[in-house]
C-alpha cells in the first residue's frame, strides 16, 4: 500500500467541509468577483449586493383598464334608472396605462359606458380610484426588490428594469477548466488503437459545468508523466476558478494527481464513501480549488454533481441546483455496501397508478445508465439497502410529466422494440418507450409484479413446442393479460465472417475446443438452445463456454466479432449489426404480453397504432430476419 | 364594439389547437430544420434522428480493477491454506480500464494478491471474467442509444462520443424575436416623461426565450401606426421562428395587432380564457408564427409560458419543459372568475411541517408578484376558488430545498426586516426571509392560523398605551408564542419637501381642504393615527382623505411625493426615501411574534444571531429613525 498513502473513504459532507477548510487555507477567495454587468447580460447570474428600487413601478397613477378616465364625485348618484351624464370637459378617454389626466381620480370600462351624442352616460356611481393603479402599485422606490445571493431569471431583469436599474452588480460567471490525463486517452473524433480510449469524460464535464451556468474549456490531454502533469496543473490555476483533473485520481501506478496536488498545494481529501466515485481528489493550488475526477464516466458525472456543483455555487454565493424529488416503490431488492452513499440509477414509470423504480446497471463504466435513468436514489452510507417494494425517495432527472407518459417494458430484448421507441418519440415527443432487457422469464414476472406495462417474451416450450402462452399460464396463472404478437424472427448461429469453423448448427456446438458464448437463465434464447441441444442429446457439459453469458444478442454478436468466442445464438439483425455470418437454426415468434389494464390504457395506445401502421412493419422487415405479417394481431 | 371585432375567451388547450391548425393551413413548417453539430455543439439541442451506436464501449475487454490480469483457470483451487503461486509470465500488472492481455481471462485486485519474490500468491480461486469489463459492457455496436427528438445533457454526448459519434443531427435552435410596441414605449436606460414607460417586457420575454433554449433578438420599438406595425411584422417574419409583438393586442383604440396579423396573415384566436393574460393574439404571417403577447407584465410572461414555451418545444420536437410540482395547504380564501382559468403567485413556506401557500397581489401589472412567487396555482376555469385551508397543487418556482428553509414573515411592514433578509442571505444563500405586508393585525391572524413562523407588529392600546402583548393575549390566546423586540422606530407625519402647509402635528390634519393619504385597517399605523385623532377629538370624518387607503408606508410616501396627498403617517425611513420632510408623532417598539416551535427551530436560528450582531444593528441605526439598543432582547 506504499503507493496509495492517502486514499480514505471520506464522508461526502465531510469532504466537502474539509475542501472548504483547506480552500480558506490555502487563500482560496470565498465568492468570485462581483462585476457590473447591462441587464440584457445579468439572466443566470447572482446579484451581489441587494437591489433596491430607485424608482415606482408604474410611475404615476394610470389607468387600469380602456374607458373614460372621470371624477368619482361626479358619478354620485348614477344608477339604471337615474343616469349621470358627463359633458366631454368632464371626462377623458383612456386606454389601460394611460396616465389618469389632471383632476380624475376613477376609471369607468368602456363596456359601461353609453354615449348621447358626445355627453358619456354612466348608469352607476364609480367609488374614487375604481380601475385606477396608483403609483408604485407594482414596486414602490426604496423598497427591497431583490436580495444578495439571487440568481437572476426573465421577470427579475424586467422587474429591475421598471424599478430604475440600468445594469447590476453580479458575481462573475465561474470559470472552469477541465484537464484530460492519461497515457492511453484519444482525442474524441481520434480512431483508437487497441487498448486506447476516447476522451469522453472531458466533454461531459465541460458540458455539465456549462449546463451549471459557468464558462468551460477543455485543456490537451496530458500522459501519465508526473512532471508533464504538474507543470500543465500550475499554468492551468491562475486563469480558473476550478481545475478538473480527469482520471489519475485512484492509487493505481500512472495516478498522479493527489500526489501532485499534495506537492503544488494543499491536499484535502483522497478518497470519498461515494459510489460509484470513490478516487476522488479535493484540494487547492495557487488560491485554485482543484478536483481530481474519477476515470469511469459515471463517478466523474457524480463527482461534478456532488463536489463541483456546491463549489461553483458557494463561490456564485447561491444556492446549488437541486433536483425535484418523487417517492416510488422499488421495483426489487437493492443490495447496497455499508458505509458507502450508493448512487443508484433508475427507471421510473407508473403501473397501476404507482410510481415504480427499477435500478439499472450499477457499474461505474455503465455510462448509459445514467443516459437512460429517469432518476438517481441514494441509499445512505449507513444503509446495506432496500427490500423490494420498499417507498424511496428519487432525485429527478427527467419531469414527472415525461414519466406518467411512459411505456415501460421489461423482458426480452428485440431490435424492433428499439425502432418502435424511435418511431413513437419522432411522432409524439411526449411518447417514451423505455424497455429493460432481463430476458423473456424476467419480463413475466415483473409483469406479475406489477412493474411493467408489457414483457416481450420468446418463451419456448419444450413440452408443446408452444411459445410463451404456456409460460404466462403458468407466471401469471389466473391474472387478467393479453397476448400481442409483435413479429416472427430468424434465430441461428453468429459466428465470424466467412464462417471459419464451418459451422453447420447446434449439433456441431459439443465440438472440442469451441468457445461458444451464452445468454443468461431465464433468456428466451437459452431456453431455445437448451431446447436445441437436448433434442439432439448434447449436454451443456460438452459444449465450451456454455457459462459464459451475455445479457444481449448484441453483446453475443460483439464478443463473437471481437474473437472472443466463436459462435452464440442470437437474431440475424445482430449478426447483420456487427457483420458476422449467420447459420439459421429456427423462426420463432415474439409476443408482448400485456395487462388488461395496460392494453386499454390511453398511455399505450400509440404503440398499438404504431404495430398497425404499413410503414413501421415494412421497417422492421427492411431490418432483415423478420416478418411482421402478424403484427398487432392479439393472440390472447 | 366595432373595433373589437375578435376577442373572444378561448380556452388555453384551444387556443393552442387553433394555432397550430392555423400554422398548418399557412404552411408554417411542423419542425425547424435539422443540421448536423459537432459533438460539443449539441447540448441542450434535440435529436432530429434516433442515435444508433456505430461503436461498442467499451471497445475492448478491459480490466475493471488496478491487480494483475491471469487465466482463471491457474487459480483453480487455492485458498488461505494452500495458496497458488503465478511466475510473472503468468499474470500481468494491469490498472483499471487497460486492455486484458491476450489469454488472461479474470482480474485479482492489487489488495488480495501478495507476493513472494516476483511471483503472485494468490489466496483465492477466481471465476473467469472476475473484474473484466466486457467488450460492449456500456453499450453495444448496433444499439439504441437515444431516440429522435431527446434534448441531449452531458451524459448524451459523451454516451455519444464512447459509441462512436462525432457530431448529430440535431433541430436548429429557435429563433425569437420580439417586436415592442406603443407610442408612450421608451427603451430601458432612458428617462421617462411624464405618461411614458419602460420597455420592460421586450427583455423579460427574450430573457424568457433564451431561458428556453432559443436565440432571442428584440427589434426597434414601432408606435401605434398600423402602416410601421404592418412593415416592421413584414419585415421580421422571415428570420425568426415567432414573432411575439409586445401589447396592441387588445382592442383599445391603439391596439392593432389582431388586425394587422388578420390583414397579412392567418387569425388563429385573438383572446384566451387566462387571467391574467386574456388579450392574447395567436397567428401567422408569411410561414412564420405570430403570438401577441399583452402589455401587462404579468400577462406577458404567462403567456409565453402558457403559449410560446408549447410552441417552441414542438417546433424542435421535443416536451415542453414543465415545472416541479408540490401540494400545499391555502392561508386564506381565495376566489376566482369562472370561465377564465386564474394563474394565481403564491408564496410558500413550511409551517409546522406543512407546506402554505399565501396567495400574492393578483394584479397583472404586479411583476413584483412574479419575482416574490415562490409557485404558481391554476385555478381552471370551471372552479370558483378555493376555502381556506384547501389542498392545492402548486408549480414550483424555486426548489422545495430553498421553500423549506425559507423563514415565513407575515404582517406589518418595516425596512429592518428588508435588511435582515438581504444580510442572511449574503451570510447564508440557503436562507430566505420572506415577508408579506398585510398590516399588524393581519399577522397576528396569520400567526394564529399557523402560516407563519413570524409576525411583525407595532399595535398600540389606546386602553393601556401598551404596544402588541394585549393583542397577542387577545388574539393569540393560549397560544404558546414569544415576542422578540426588533427595535424602537420614529413614527411622523410625511409632508412634501418644505412642509408647504406648514403642518406641526396630528391636530393639523383635520384642516379644511388637506388631502391625507390613509394606510389600511389593521394596519398599526392606521391604530395609531385613530388613537391619537381621538385623544385631540377628532373625528377621522373629519380628516380629508381618511378613506384613501395604501397596504405600506412607502406607498404612503411614494402618493405625497406624487402631490397626490398633503401629508402620510408614516416612518422617518420611508420619508426619507422620498426626499420627504418628516413631522415627528411618536417613537413606538415594533416587535416580531414568534410561535415556541418557531422560536427554537433551526430554521429561524441565523435570524436571533443576526440581531445580536452589532454589525446589523449599526446598519438599521443608520437608516435614520431607528433604535436597535433592545434588537434581540426577548420581552415575553
Amino acid at each position: 500500500m506504499a503507493d496509495s498513502p492517502f486514499i480514505r473513504d471520506v464522508p461526502a459532507a465531510r469532504a466537502l467541509a474539509a475542501w472548504r477548510s483547506a480552500r480558506e487555507a490555502a487563500g482560496c477567495p470565498a465568492r468570485l468577483p462581483a462585476i457590473t454587468v447591462p441587464l440584457e447580460d445579468a439572466a443566470g447570474r447572482v446579484t451581489a449586493e441587494p437591489v433596491w428600487a430607485s424608482r415606482s413601478s408604474p410611475p404615476f397613477d394610470a389607468a387600469g383598464m380602456d374607458g373614460i378616465a372621470v371624477r368619482a364625485a361626479d358619478t354620485l348618484g348614477a344608477s339604471e334608472t337615474t343616469p349621470v351624464y358627463l359633458t366631454p370637459g368632464a371626462y377623458d378617454v383612456v386606454d389601460t396605462g394611460d396616465p389618469m389626466p389632471g383632476g380624475r381620480d376613477a376609471v369607468v370600462m368602456r363596456e359601461h359606458v353609453h354615449y348621447r351624442g358626445k355627453d358619456a352616460e354612466l348608469r352607476a356611481a364609480v367609488p374614487p380610484y375604481q380601475h385606477v393603479r396608483s403609483i408604485g402599485e407594482d414596486v414602490s422606490t426604496a423598497e427591497l426588490l431583490l436580495p444578495e445571493g439571487h440568481r437572476l431569471r426573465a421577470a427579475d431583469l424586467a422587474a429591475a428594469a421598471a424599478a430604475g436599474a440600468t445594469q447590476l452588480l453580479v458575481r462573475r460567471r465561474p470559470v472552469v477548466a477541465v484537464l484530460p490525463t492519461g497515457d492511453e486517452v484519444r482525442p474524441v473524433g481520434t480512431q483508437t488503437g487497441p487498448g486506447e480510449i476516447l476522451d469522453t469524460n472531458s466533454l461531459m464535464l465541460a458540458t455539465q459545468a456549462r449546463e451549471a451556468g459557468c464558462e468551460a474549456h477543455c485543456l490537451p490531454i496530458e500522459p501519465d508523466d508526473p512532471a508533464r502533469l504538474a507543470a500543465a496543473v500550475r499554468g492551468a490555476v491562475p486563469s480558473c476558478d476550478l481545475l478538473i483533473i480527469v482520471a489519475g485520481s485512484s492509487a493505481g501506478r500512472d495516478d498522479y494527481t493527489a500526489r501532485i496536488v499534495a506537492e503544488l498545494g494543499t491536499l484535502a481529501v483522497h478518497g470519498v464513501a461515494v459510489r460509484p466515485g470513490h478516487p476522488v481528489v479535493l484540494g487547492a493550488v495557487d488560491g485554485t480549488p482543484v478536483l481530481g475526477a474519477p476515470g469511469y464516466p459515471v463517478s466523474a458525472a457524480l463527482t461534478f454533481d456532488i463536489f463541483a456543483e456546491p463549489l461553483l455555487a458557494e463561490l456564485e454565493g447561491a444556492v446549488p441546483r437541486s433536483r425535484p424529488r418523487a417517492r416510488a416503490r422499488l421495483a426489487r431488492k437493492l443490495a447496497s455496501p455499508l458505509g458507502m452513499d450508493d448512487w443508484v440509477r433508475v427507471r421510473l414509470g407508473v403501473v397501476d397508478g404507482t410510481m415504480v423504480a427499477t435500478p439499472l446497471p450499477r457499474g461505474a463504466g455503465v455510462l448509459t445508465s445514467l443516459v437512460r435513468a429517469d432518476g438517481l436514489l441514494v441509499v445512505p452510507a449507513g444503509q446495506e439497502g432496500h427490500h423490494p417494494g420498499e417507498e424511496v425517495e428519487i432525485q429527478l432527472l427527467r419531469s414527472l410529466a415525461e414519466i406518467e407518459h411512459t411505456i415501460v417494458a421489461i423482458g426480452s430484448h428485440d431490435l424492433v422494440l428499439d425502432l418502435a421507441a424511435s418511431a413513437l418519440r419522432a411522432e409524439d415527443p411526449a411518447i417514451t418507450l423505455a424497455s429493460s432487457n432481463v430476458g423473456s422469464l424476467g419480463g413475466l414476472v415483473a409483469l406479475r409484479d406489477g412493474l411493467c406495462h408489457i414483457a416481450g417474451s420468446h418463451l419456448l416450450d419444450p413440452a408443446t413446442g408452444g411459445y410463451t402462452l404456456p409460460y404466462v399460464d403458468r407466471i401469471l396463472g389466473g391474472a387478467d393479460v393479453s397476448v400481442v404478437r409483435l413479429v416472427h424472427r430468424d434465430q441461428g448461429l453468429m459466428v465470424a465472417p466467412g464462417n471459419p469453423l464451418g459451422l453447420t448448427g447446434i449439433g456441431d456446438l459439443a465440438r472440442p475446443g469451441l468457445r461458444y458464448i451464452n445468454r443468461q437463465r431465464g433468456a428466451g434464447t437459452r431456453v431455445l438452445l437448451d431446447h436445441e441441444l437436448s433434442q439432439r442429446g448434447i449436454s451443456p457439459g460438452d459444449v465450451g463456454g456454455y457459462s459464459r453469458e451475455e445479457p444481449t444478442h448484441l453483446a453475443v454478436a460483439a464478443a463473437v466479432a471481437a474473437g472472443r468466442g466463436d459462435a452464440g445464438l442470437g437474431i440475424l439483425a445482430a449478426a447483420r449489426a456487427f457483420g458476422l455470418d449467420f447459420v439459421p437454426v429456427t423462426r420463432e415468434p415474439y409476443d408482448l404480453v400485456v395487462t388488461a389494464e395496460a392494453l386499454a390504457s390511453p398511455r399505450l395506445a400509440p404503440l398499438w397504432a404504431l404495430l398497425q401502421s404499413g410503414r413501421f412493419q415494412q421497417a422492421v422487415e427492411e431490418l432483415g430476419g423478420y416478418s411482421a405479417k402478424e403484427m398487432g394481431r392479439r393472440i390472447r
